[in-house]
């Protein structure tokens, strides 16, 4: 099915005002979707349940018997495979961190309207199917094909757009794009995508296609709404006459690190309580532009930094990195930043770069913590 | 640990402004613990990640291998078991659908500020253990107990109370009530209580300790802080000169009845969208006081209702029940209403019965859907 317009249903796109709290809409987004506590962090492989997850439209109904990807477009062979045959043919294994690429996003202000994450929309799983590259090898791409474009089962309307939810992927797609069939050495769960989905090593959620069922070999870049309409750095344009910005495409992730959070949390406001004394400070660190060669912590809000020691990336190169600082916490409030630089010399900006879709906020994360006597 | 004043941490207990939006601190937790899609609902038993999760502190760090459960107080010989022992015992399976006391929270006015749910936070799992009841009598209950008091592992503050996470329940237990060791045919889950938790079928979830280390009989009511001062439907005292209601526990399920959306969804408002004809409305009802006897559903906002038919329980008495009712969806605006009623002659209000802290409201839920012409 082709996108097509659905007018009267979606309420426009907005920018929310200054100090305005979350709206029920943003709220019921929340509630669906779900971000990792960051305690979950200790696990390298994110248990079932508590990987991130963003679902745009609906979890599809599918069945495993009788699901198909077709492959088809600008090739020379098109192909219709089964889930059996998909197993039986070569896999590769892949750990992988993914990230939403809306993270962060209701920390910007002014704050985009849409499914409000802070900084929790990631996780970190094994991810066993088989290369993109091989089925297209079979198939036999056409010298005139440019992308691949990937539709999952997942239907809905967005913005005056009803579609099926797809994206693409410019040829030729790198070695390890998966098929994935097997999550953690199971079945993928309903809400990641069961029984087949796109894995992009590198790039942020809204590449790995969930639900996958048809990949299409076009002459032409796609055009399509969540590639050209959505995820899409823009600035801001206040003026309504002003043609609004047509924007960069969202790809590769940018770095950042969390920290697991010390001590013990207050329920409602999250504070972190710790009694004076050494304490490990730890988390994980990632970026989709190359291994992170840097993590710095600073206890007193940004005033110094220091280095922390980060594992290298070893024989996991798309998966996020331990790293450790040992501190001596002195009793009163302090405020914990955690900034990542990656290979490519990317690091993590402490004021938030602002745009449109609210898309990347890979801002420096800020825990309070409050060390009280014994 | 026994329970302790921590001062300084917590924020006061409030009730929103009208009209204030959703505040960071709710969407912090929002985005912690996680709902059902209202649409996987079609699953009897939720999968893995789909059932819903209300952690009040932190996922403590759990090791089966050396995780051991004290049974001690006012009984004849203190039991210490590890998972080994318990797993050895004979188990039964329960399937439970279970509900956080919190959920309907965020559709009060006013709002009470905590864990926001609207209504999804529910789920239904198949839980296998030992009935409490076997351990308690292998340890002899003494005479002069009347309750016993279950500590999970979790460790924080809350309302300016340093605390495990602690419940009791009277005695004699139901013969239902379970030291879980198993969800689903697996192991329990990280956030879902790993390697034990208790299950008390029929009750909202508060009740269901999770991470259970340690079972104490004592001879006189707990009072520790979430049976005497959360966990309570309390009446607001606007002057505070006025004494605090001390309120009604909560324990048991009120009935809810919810509707699988019908059609597809709009990515923001979730508004449905059908296409006019027959339609199949369908979903599932609870209620912790008995089956499930009546579902109706109103097409027109309340104006009239239909029955639905309600599939018994059959055997397994303390899941939901499924519902359906077979609808010609005209061209238009709709607002869907559904409604249940149990064995006991509860029934669900249409308006919302206020308390403090906003538990047990089982509104009926509201689903606006828009047909439009194919």
């Amino acid at each position: 099915m082709e996108e097509r317009p659905l007018t009267g249903i979606s309420p426009p796109g907005r920018i929310a005002a200054p100090g305005e709290g979350i709206g029920l809409d943003e709220l019921a987004l929340a509630a669906r979707n779900h971000g990792l506590p960051l305690e979950a962090m200790r696990y390298e492989v994110t248990p079932a349940g508590l990987h991130y997850v963003l679902v745009h439209y609906d979890i599809p109904d599918t069945d495993s018997s009788t699901w198909r990807l077709t492959v088809r477009g600008r090739l020379r062979t098109p192909l219709e495979l089964g889930l059996h045959e998909l197993r039986a043919l070569p896999s590769v294994t892949r750990r992988v961190t993914m990230e939403c690429a809306g993270n962060g996003r209701a920390r910007l202000s002014p704050r985009p309207v849409s499914q409000p994450w802070l900084v929790e929309a990631v996780g970190t799983a094994d991810w066993t199917g088989v290369p993109l590259r091989a089925v297209l090898a079979e198939a036999g791409v056409a010298p005139e094909a440019v992308e691949a474009v990937f539709t999952g089962a997942d239907h809905g309307v967005e913005r005056g757009v009803e579609q099926h939810y797809r994206r693409s992927l410019p040829l030729p797609v790198g070695e390890d794009v998966l098929l994935a069939h097997t999550m953690n050495g199971g079945p993928l769960p309903p809400q990641h995508g069961h029984p087949l989905r796109l894995v992009v090593p590198g790039w942020y959620g809204m590449a790995h296609v969930k639900w996958l069922c048809d990949i299409e070999l076009v002459d032409a870049p796609f055009a399509g709404y969540q590639q050209a309409t959505a995820y899409r750095y823009r600035r801001h344009t206040a003026d309504p006459a002003e043609p609004e910005d047509p924007g960069e495409p969202v790809t590769l992730i940018a770095p950042r690190a969390l920290l697991i959070p010390p001590g013990f949390p207050d329920f409602m406001s999250r504070t972190r309580v710790l009694r004076p004394g050494p304490v490990r400070l730890a988390g994980r660190a990632w970026s989709g532009h190359g291994p992170v060669v840097r993590v710095e912590l600073s206890t007193d809000g940004g005033g110094s930094w220091a280095d922390a020691e980060v594992r290298p990336p070893g024989g996991h190169p798309y998966a996020w990195q331990g790293w450790h600082l040992d501190w001596t916490a002195a009793p009163g409030s302090h405020t914990l930043l955690v900034r990542a630089t990656d290979a490519s010399g990317r690091t993590q900006p402490l004021r938030q770069p602002w745009n449109r879709g609210g898309f990347g906020n890979n801002q420096v994360q800020a825990q309070a913590v409050s060390v009280i006597p014994r």
